[in-house]
């Protein structure tokens, strides 16, 4: 299959960068690499992908700046009518268009006949493997998926997935390509559907929606239970690190030893998921407006990244998690 | 059952809370109490209760000190040998035994033998349903759940659950108590196994076990999955807020309509737990060490609260989610 061709990634520093759709994710990625000094070419058929861009830009420059990064290195960038043109003499290409197979396989091929034999290219895709994706290319071992979390231009985490083409050593410069973005790259080294981060993601929203399904809870009572409560410690130290601490001096195995009988007992609705008939949807689109309804989604953006920004800067300031990326990018920069 | 003696609380500001049990969560009650200016009287058999009760309020103080938070009219507090002595006069009463039905009974036994007729009774179980304790009581209309987060002393959050005796007023009077701590009273309205909060800790528990046990990440990689990614968000947006957002202008509606349908892909480990073989419980403890050890768990939880309060301030300064509970506790202290 042409693994033997993929040896290096062009790292030319002064060829430009190439984003494959410019949706919210698609934008933001664009946005990360103009921040990060790169030259960029955007390609979507969306009459709309200007604007888009251009809004997810700004939010992306108001976060950069609260947090004290230089916003003034700006790379510049086009958008093009055409594949083709995106990726002609990329040094990188980042693909975010919708989660279709069959989309998928065809920009790919789209890429393939006009990128860079050795440019690498990343797939944003958060539920499709790689392999899938690679058989159907020309060279599939420069193919990787490197998902990212919204917002991307702000939370540091991508998760580098190599498909059964991909050799260690595009793995490994996937990573320092990510890295070179200010990016938290964590290698999935086997290849699952949905990745870590959504299999987490995809069991607490089951389980959410059985409980607005069965009127247990409201979307504002979950979500409250989440920002007054486990929220605030995830953000600082995940599961397996805070009951490790609450197992006290006794380490994980007392935690365990302790806790661990009790998942027998019959807690969470894990057998199925709720049907999205119309009185569930209904539901939850009016419990979420009368949560939100008052602030607009640009407003929630601003919000969030305001948050995300602060908690950043505490963590940078306390050496700790995630705040070790932002130091790490500002030593680059200074 | 006596439901029409239990009227009013008694709310007598002089008298002294009781704390029953004092590990780590009826350490951190007491020292929310006694930070809030009560006077505590707390019963534990453990002869080492009174060092857990100082280290832990050693934390709670750094922490409130570290808000900004008064620390200087603390109540008093007594160590007593039996639950009559902690619970007897006493204007609120919460219970943080270990999770065991027979003994949270024969505690409540104890308490209600000495206690006022008309004092609340908040439990700290996590999993047992209210009305459950309250078949064996006396005066069942006055027990609540009020479920805590640790760390206590600085998480805002507790799930007030009422049982099928419980009046509306005992609730709200809850509430208003838990309010008075500095806290965020939720009330759960249906009474279900392990209540809002944890039953999402279960399902990310429960597939997070499985991506270990089949050797697909470590206990490290899953917690940077959080920590470095959707932790950072939902410490101040839930997850329905967050998808709303995603959803961008179209709405929660929007959202529902594009990701609903994947929810049928066969993406989590849902069916079943796996079984904590001593293979797997080795497998645990391995990798927390490797990612943990090097850190007392003494130092995590000051590292835990000094990011915990780092984030609160932020949040207080944005004026959003668990920062609007510590503004509203400034302003009563001012």
């Amino acid at each position: 299959m042409g693994d033997s061709e993929v040896h290096t990634a062009q790292t030319d520093p002064t060829a430009h960068m190439a984003t494959v759709g410019c949706g919210v994710i698609g934008a933001a990625w664009a946005s990360r690499m103009l921040l990060s000094g790169h030259d960029v070419k955007i390609s979507d058929p969306n009459p709309d992908a200007e604007t888009i861009l251009l809004e997810v830009l700004d939010n992306a420059v108001a976060a950069w700046d609260d947090l004290g990064l230089p916003t003034d290195r700006q790379g510049s960038y086009t958008i093009v009518s055409s594949i083709a043109e995106a990726v002609s003499g990329a040094s990188f290409i980042q693909e975010s268009v919708p989660e279709r197979p069959d989309l998928k396989a065809a920009v790919l091929a789209d890429i393939e006949a006009a990128a860079p034999v050795d440019t690498i290219i990343g797939s944003s895709t958060s539920g499709i493997k790689p392999s899938t994706m690679q058989a159907t290319m020309m060279h599939p071992g420069r193919l990787v998926v490197g998902h990212p979390f919204n917002p991307v231009y702000l939370l540091p985490l991508v998760e580098v997935v190599g498909g059964e083409h991909t050799p260690p050593v595009i793995i490994e410069q996937a990573m320092e390509l990510y890295r070179g973005l200010g990016m938290h790259p964590i290698h999935v080294r086997v290849e699952i559907d949905a990745f870590i981060a959504d299999r987490l993601l995809e069991a607490v929203w089951r389980e959410a929606l059985w409980l607005v399904n069965d009127g247990v809870a409201t979307t504002q009572e979950i979500d409250d239970a989440m920002t007054y409560g486990f929220g605030l410690r995830w953000a600082q130290m995940g599961l397996f690190e805070t009951y490790r601490v609450a197992g006290g001096a006794g380490g994980f195995r007392h935690f365990v030893e302790q806790f661990g009988p009790t998942l027998e007992w019959p807690w969470t609705k894990l057998m199925d998921t709720p049907e999205f008939t119309p009185e569930l949807v209904d539901k939850l689109v009016e419990q979420s407006d009368a949560q939100s309804g008052h602030h607009s989604i640009r407003e929630l953006e601003r919000i969030r990244d305001r948050n995300v920004v602060g908690f950043l800067k505490v963590l940078e300031g306390n050496r700790w998690g995630a705040g070790n990326t932002i130091a790490a990018q500002r030593a680059v920069d200074s």
